[in-house]
């Protein structure tokens, strides 16, 4: 099927709408640690879901990643959100690169908060197959995404709907496998406690819903189970927390729905068959 | 410059020689955990040398993984080595995907043998800057490393060896900023002892130093510090533990300087500019 609009020149948007437009406002007020992040960005998303499940304190600090401010290169050399810059230092630190943030996040929450977004440590096995599923969508489910959104002619939009369809099913059977060979309660599939895998691909299923459904008509695929953890997700209070409203992810992904020269690094790579910056 | 060599039609190895050799028959007993490895493959290498470090007991399966043997596909769906058989379960489980089971392994140590790849959880931050390193291995580092042996027209091998350089000196400034802004004695680096990024990064350092300068006419990176660095890292007792003998290597990869079809999964991955499996 083919899937064509016309290229209307929306604009990403430079502010958080809705319920995310709340959460900023309430983290407006110096802490230890400075979220640089763009509203639309998911790998932001990951991070900031991440900081409220994990109840660490933070502000936000919004950037327009096209016009990298002075504040995000100092702590973000490549000018890539998100970054954490680290106050409690002197000089400040700083930290990028959305999955090692993750990890420290659970470091710093293992002797603080005591939360977490994976099985406890006495149990490797159960954290192991939960990584996995992290490992997956880091290499498979995000690609596929911006592939399938960033094809233009109608042979490659079916291959990458196809593609995507064929990582997310590649998700299901390690949450599956998680299920049948693990009894932590870590993981929305098995109806449990926010996970690692779910912070992880959360942000880019959320966007199948909306980006997806709206530039390439795609639909989830079928199966109770499937659409049920979709459901459990996206309705997630933590994960609502960090959600704008629709119209900001229609028109911030204009320009990649018709890749436009320049849409991100992240598109750039997609383009030249290289791997995420 | 050109380099140019004729494809002699050699094969891989199917047995490790010289001191991985030794590891490999003092590594025949039956244990809680298998590691099913090649003996020129640089993933298992790195599951491979943190086993050795982290003082975890194994034993070593060698498998062809052309042929993929029943016994591996048990274990890793795909067929991709590394993989681990953890026979203390009943039914035995499996794991795959090297970094992976680098953490189970760091996890299953926190409560058996208490040694680590990594700082102190009790300093994150320090944690995080070896983190960065790791995710700058995985994602420019190997991908460079293959890029440039399969390259075979002259100006994709310069262009090739050009990028690998370079992966090389994004490392090498997260090694000085880590030297910096922490005082973890762990890594290779700063003189201290084995860590997360010399693992990582070590099997294809290692390769640079064979592989590439016998198909390449590659040279290192001029620099005391850096050539210092690689002398430590290749003659570190417990890495040289993994390590066969050079003809090995130079035999194992003729296929990819030549990029011999259906030379490997990483190898076609490559070819056509996806991710690595």
């Amino acid at each position: 099927m083919s899937y064509v609009k016309n290229d209307s020149g929306k604009s990403y948007h430079l502010q958080c709408t809705g319920d995310a437009l709340e959460t900023v406002k309430q983290h407006g007020k110096p802490t230890d640690i400075t979220l640089f992040g763009s509203c639309f960005c998911p790998f932001v998303q990951r991070v900031w879901v991440t900081l409220e499940h994990l109840g660490i304190d933070y502000d936000y600090y919004e950037v327009d990643p096209y016009k990298k401010p002075a504040e995000l290169l100092e702590v973000s050399p490549k000018g890539l959100v998100p970054a954490l810059k680290l106050n409690n230092y002197n000089p400040p630190r700083a930290l990028n690169e959305s999955t090692v943030i993750i990890e420290f996040l659970e470091d710093l929450a293992s002797s603080s908060t005591r939360r977490s977004l994976l099985p406890p440590i006495s149990d490797p096995y159960a954290r192991a197959l939960i990584r996995l599923q992290a490992d997956h969508v880091n290499r498979t489910l995000v690609p596929a995404f911006y592939r399938y959104l960033q094809a233009q002619e109608e042979e490659k939009q079916i291959q990458g709907a196809k593609d995507f369809v064929e990582s997310l099913g590649g998700l299901l059977q390690l949450f599956e496998r998680a299920g049948k060979e693990s009894v932590s309660t870590v993981g929305l599939w098995t109806e449990g406690e926010l996970g690692l895998a779910d912070v992880m691909a959360g942000p880019w299923i959320f966007r199948a819903t909306n980006v997806l459904v709206h530039y390439r008509g795609f639909s989830l695929p079928e199966g109770v189970k499937f659409r049920a953890y979709v459901e459990r997700l996206v309705s997630h209070p933590t994960f609502k927390k960090t959600c704008s409203t629709e119209d900001l992810y229609l028109d911030s992904y204009e320009r990649y729905a018709y890749n436009r020269p320049n849409t991100s690094q992240v598109a750039n790579a997609i383009n030249s068959g290289r791997a995420l910056p």
